[in-house]
């Protein structure tokens, strides 16, 4: 099953003469990164009409593609990839077949649907607050957030660097493991992972049912399980969600403020007071955040050493309704520790609520992602 | 909600700037309807590498965009529009979200799933064989199939040319109405239906189920019914779509043989199979074909006189699933009478099976198109 569209990439369903680890597959490219010969309209209208069609495939692309996939279509984006919903002003908000009627989750909407609906095997999305893992999530899909850094992010339309990554989605952990291997070039040695910090202060803080969901699923690993409480107190985490909140605004309006300001895009109306509130602030709002950012990373690095990973939902729900009120604090309280502390993450479709899915989220040391996604394929 | 993929237009949603009466609306193209500056694709990749970007708008597509409507994308079509089920070998089955893991039906199955999906308001696609009235059935959507000649075809890859019509899709009888009086430009007036002619041969030769579903619905408009047999032997219906079997691959054949032998296109296994028979037929196939269709023409405008209409399946049963054998002859059976007479056609969405819908036709005198809108209105 597939879209109705016909997509701006005029190809077929997949190439029978491919080669490679990556052959028969069919890759959904987000909106934000560059293919040769097709816009970039990073899910902004005026963003497509003010920028160059690009001459060359992102690094991210041209592995996947180089290694057999093939690329059946762009996918729609949140504006600039400044959201978790999916539900772009502009260009609609795509299909979620896994929570009929609600949102796919952003920022990587069209990719997670796209892959949800097997109009597409795999799919490259960023994660940049979640955008990875939280449309995996609402779609019951796997979807892998790198360790900061490890993918180039080169063609690839930036929102916060020091908190972008690549990612991708797979409906099973062995195709996203084979796809990652691809993106990675030189894989890491895995080492076992032998504990599941399940923190009791973060599981206490979301709905009862998302804890009976997925508490099966972690005690389904067989691995030990360490309930001890992250933080001295549940109202840090809180605090993590303002300092994520305040470096991603302050980067976003470096990268795109003075854009912004010329081409006057009209944007819909949670991106657009996002970006009006990013004008304001200012490098006294900033030192602090980038000072409580550290503490936070010293504080994951701490927790996974010796074989130990952190095991949180990836959502504190599923899928909301277009209409319902969206609580993106909540979100991104279960997202932000990855995003601040650039630490590898796992969204792993585990859990059902109300026949609705909910995933899993595990977050390991820096560079361990292969660890992760031999983790994923035991579960 | 809407699919995943960036389309080949890259509008947005609608134009809140568009003026006259379907300001508003959006509207999806069917691949075989020209759009200046975009390629026409008929389904099959290699008819998009052989012919150029068109440089002027279908008419079809003109009027309506003329009246305000945004075309938000061209739409999956069946090779060259000759298929019922809706399942492009090229690129993909376009998904079924009134009968999720289904076909849509076809061969305009991407204009069906895009209204079904609400990711368009209305959808153009042609209706040869069913193309509008079994897609429509199957996604639960209003499907109009306008007296033969009365849409102009300029701008349209045709298939057979005597069979050929627009067709229109919308999720209410009054939208549809609205833009089917855009699409002829000069309203006939509307004479009043009195009579259902319910042929007890016609329905008996369907599933219980699906009479069980249709029969409250025609009750339910309160006219006469007339459930007189409409042929000597149902055995005649077959014999019909024989006719229409060998006129349409006649047509399609003089129409496209020329093409297929030049540029050596791939097909999918039922459309490649169609054509190569196609090619063998002879006009001592044809003759008593067109002798035969005189006959069905007459028997059927002989019904449709005051204020009568005929009222029969859509299709056979719902939608199937993707594997499952296609008795494409059961559907043709069905919607063959309106083909071969030329007359007009609607689908109405009015019963279920197994909570699948399937869609009550309606059949009407030539040139009563307006008439049949009104009743669907009623419906």
């Amino acid at each position: 099953m597939t879209d109705p569209f016909i997509r701006t990439i005029h190809s077929t369903e997949s190439d029978s003469h491919a080669t490679g680890p990556l052959a028969g597959l069919r890759l959904a490219v987000k909106d934000l990164y560059d293919i040769a010969g097709i816009p970039t309209g990073a899910g902004n209208p005026r963003w497509l009409e003010t920028h160059d069609i690009p001459t060359s495939d992102a690094t991210a692309v041209a592995r996947l593609k180089d290694a057999g996939a093939t690329v059946v279509g762009k996918t729609i984006t949140d504006e600039l990839a400044w959201s978790l919903n999916g539900t772009n002003f502009h260009y609609g908000t795509p299909t979620n077949p896994a929570a009929p009627g609600r949102v796919p989750g952003g920022s990587s909407s069209g990719s997670a649907s796209a892959v949800a609906l097997e109009a597409a095997d795999i799919a490259l999305g960023t994660d940049t607050g979640g955008s990875v893992r939280v449309p995996a999530s609402y779609c019951g899909l796997y979807g892998l957030r790198p360790t900061h850094g490890r993918i180039p992010m080169d063609g690839v339309v930036p929102l916060a660097p020091s908190l972008d990554t690549a990612g991708l989605f797979a409906r099973d952990a062995s195709t996203l493991r084979t796809a990652m291997d691809v993106l990675y070039q030189s894989a890491n040695p895995t080492s076992p992972i032998t504990t599941l910090i399940a923190p009791a202060d973060i599981w206490d803080s979301v709905d009862p049912a998302v804890r009976e969901a997925l508490y099966p699923a972690i005690e389904g690993f067989g691995l030990e399980i360490d309930r001890t409480p992250l933080l001295d107190d549940i109202a840090e985490l809180e605090t993590a969600r303002q300092t994520y909140a305040t470096i991603l605004a302050w980067e976003a309006w470096q990268q795109h403020g003075t854009w912004i300001e010329q081409a006057r895009p009209e944007f819909g109306p949670g991106v657009g007071a996002r970006f009006a509130n990013a004008a304001k602030l200012t490098q006294d709002d900033v030192t602090p955040a980038e000072q409580h950012r550290e503490r936070i990373t010293t504080l994951i690095r701490e927790h996974l050493t010796d074989g130990a990973v952190l095991a949180i939902p990836a959502a504190p729900g599923p899928a909301p309704k277009p209409d319902a009120p969206f609580d993106r604090e909540a979100l991104v309280r279960m997202t932000c520790l990855s995003g601040l502390s650039g630490a590898p993450a796992i969204s792993l479709p585990l859990g059902r609520v109300d026949g609705l899915p909910v995933n899993l989220q595990v977050i390991a040391a820096h560079d361990t992602d292969e660890s992760l996604l031999k983790l994923a394929e035991q579960s």
